[in-house]
């Protein structure tokens, strides 16, 4: 049995999980099976949220074509059903990943961040920083099951999970590239990856905008294991297994021990890293380095 | 010649050094030469120390039966025996095993934490803290010879030497596994970790419990040299030298820099760590979370 | 064309760069060469910056006899440089290097340290201090091109880049060694150090006074790339190339947020931290320790 919770629906829809399974068995879940297509029918979301009540387990599968995106309506996604699964005692484990190919999260929407009012630019970053408070400080085991490329703010979502497996597919990539887009990592999401990473490789890799290959991001511990890519989401939860075994009071008072220091000092200057954000970004001279970068996006595809 | 340093004893004990310079050829100390079991004979101290006046070295052997738990006897022997050498101008450096077998120690005697009162619960941690306080800060160069298994406390006790150096035998493991017991590192614990392998190893290896055989331990840096199990102490003993050749003045105050401010953050907080530390362990819940703990020991023993 | 510009003298020479550039493409510049020839006879200054206007690269080559260390003197030329290069809006990228055979720089003149009034330790310091402030705020791309040995100040100066290019010579070293001279690295050095190779390799390190090996300077992140001896400098000025192609607001921005708590606890500290060097280094028993070790090094000579 798996409970099916779908996002914008305020109950829980329980269903026979033997599609699932199956499906599961064979490593991340493939648009073409049939159960997969019943959801995307039956709703708009752009999440697909499978609770494993057994197990206790949540798989979140970000499904915001074509890259997942973080625009403001997807982050308050984000936001509503991590919430939800948060206060859900029957949820102990989070899984995310993606349903889109080839990428796990492009990162925040820059559609958000260009030729937008200063009013709509903080209420963006005031959603990215809560999104990064929900799952940096989330008392559920949080694993990444990076299945396709995670540059910038996927990066950084992947970085506040407890644990992170990625696709050893060298067409892949996973960093915070911000720097290369003419734009500033804010200190919170240097913080993160220097929990993460340490300083020096933290510091070269925010000057420089640097997107790492599976291999090296796991030499420099960006990710902590490397699985083929049809095995992404399995081996994430043979490790949740794992994880949820550690008797859970003593493991989330410890998590918040390593973690609290760096939140509190969001918390503290939230306000201030928004009207940070808002003069930044509202610059002329970035969004014309913006502009340019969507141009030279768009020159790529063409 | 060798000055032999019982504890408990108010003087210092010159005896001839060739038993216990032709046993620490082979290694670590064993129980059944004669010069041990005349020390054994001649005090119920669980301590031996072995100071070698010439050299300036001591070495305190840990035999406190079966498993060297630190209790708060022997925490209170060993807090007595550090003040000592540390005032003792002769005594320059320290190396700190065991003369249990299979083990270096098994870390905070679970006993002085289960059905206590938080009085004494209160004096058990309050000499948890003073032997980190000494071992830590200490102007003697440290030297963990780790001849056997050193979970929590006794993973807690190597952290604070200035070097670190495992017998290679993979039955033995090293960690701060306090998670797997239902209990939580203090923050002093977390930050002598995190000084020691970094952030990221700290949070994984704090949240998990985790417990790594030697060669794990060296590859993380939780230790920063192994050796084949009979020359742990000698090992130990010519690392020492090296140690003792570097300018004595410079070294102590460049070490003092690098650990005052983790050393202050508990001095600034000691009540208040103690109280955490009652209020938390003597609540019904941990109480029985040990209770199972040590009911899985005994049937493992069985 | 490069423009060569020299300390000292208030306008740039532009000259024909083939000689130079020619030069360059066999690694450092050698002393033989015709145009440092002229170099050398045309100014008593012990910097030679070669500015390439067309790049925005200025390689500053310091040959100070015999051994660049890091005299009242030398340091003021070299902070005084630093200034110009950084209020020239032509210079995006710095490359430090030796002209010196086999040594970058063999770091803070201990001449400067020994029998001096406590005015001048205080000027002294200060200078080191100004030097340190300098490279590593500065707004370039900086990349060290260490041709050479490059212990203690040597070191601090490597460290302050934003990038470390090593000579791939075994008899070459590298490392913050004052503790062998019986004196303390103060804790900015320590903090720059942290930086960049993690705390524990930092507390080993400091502790032990360690001077390290190419390959071990490579192996706990002390410098970022190996090259053979003759590539030294052209390895530099492609990985600048590299760097200089980032977005440059950005990349600034990012790179004070990461070194701005570093340095601005060096602002806030200046004064006690120059009175506290003098008053050690003024010590008789520091004094000593420094006349030993000049006797040493005569001895070495001889």
């Amino acid at each position: 049995m798996s409970c099916v919770f779908r996002h914008g629906e305020t109950a829980c829809f329980c269903v026979f999980a033997e599609g699932l399974l199956s499906c599961s068995s064979h490593g991340r879940l493939c648009p073409s099976s049939s159960s997969i297509s019943q959801r995307n029918n039956s709703s708009s979301a752009k999440l697909i949220v499978d609770h494993d009540q057994t197990t206790g387990v949540a798989v979140m599968h970000m499904q915001s074509p074509p890259v997942n995106s973080l625009s403001l309506d997807f982050l308050t996604e984000i936001c509503i059903t991590l919430e939800k699964l948060e206060m859900d005692k029957g949820c102990r484990g989070l899984i995310i990943t993606s349903n889109q190919p080839k990428v796990f999260s492009a990162g925040l929407d820059i559609l958000e961040m260009y030729g937008k009012s200063p009013e709509r630019c903080g209420e963006f970053w005031k959603a990215v920083q809560e999104m990064w408070l929900k799952l940096y400080g989330s008392n559920m085991v949080t694993i990444a099951a990076i299945n396709g490329s995670s540059p910038a703010g996927g990066c950084l979502m992947s970085m506040t999970c407890d644990y992170r497996i990625m696709a050893d597919n060298p067409r892949y990539s996973i960093g915070l590239n911000e720097t290369m887009l003419g734009i500033v990592a804010p200190f919170w999401f240097k913080e993160t990856m220097v929990n993460t990473v340490g300083h020096r490789n933290t510091e070269m890799s925010l000057e420089l905008g640097l997107l790492y290959k599976p291999a090296e991001a796991l030499k420099i511990g960006l990710v902590d294991q490397l699985v083929p890519e049809d095995q992404v989401l399995s081996a994430a939860t043979q490790t949740m297994t794992k994880w949820l075994a550690i008797p859970e009071h003593a493991r989330q008072i410890t998590k918040s021990m390593m973690r609290k220091p760096t939140i509190d000092k969001l918390c503290s200057n939230r306000e201030a890293d928004i009207q940070n954000f808002v003069s930044f970004i509202t610059k002329e001279s970035i969004q014309k380095s913006l502009r340019m970068y969507m141009e030279m996006l768009k020159q790529k595809k063409a």
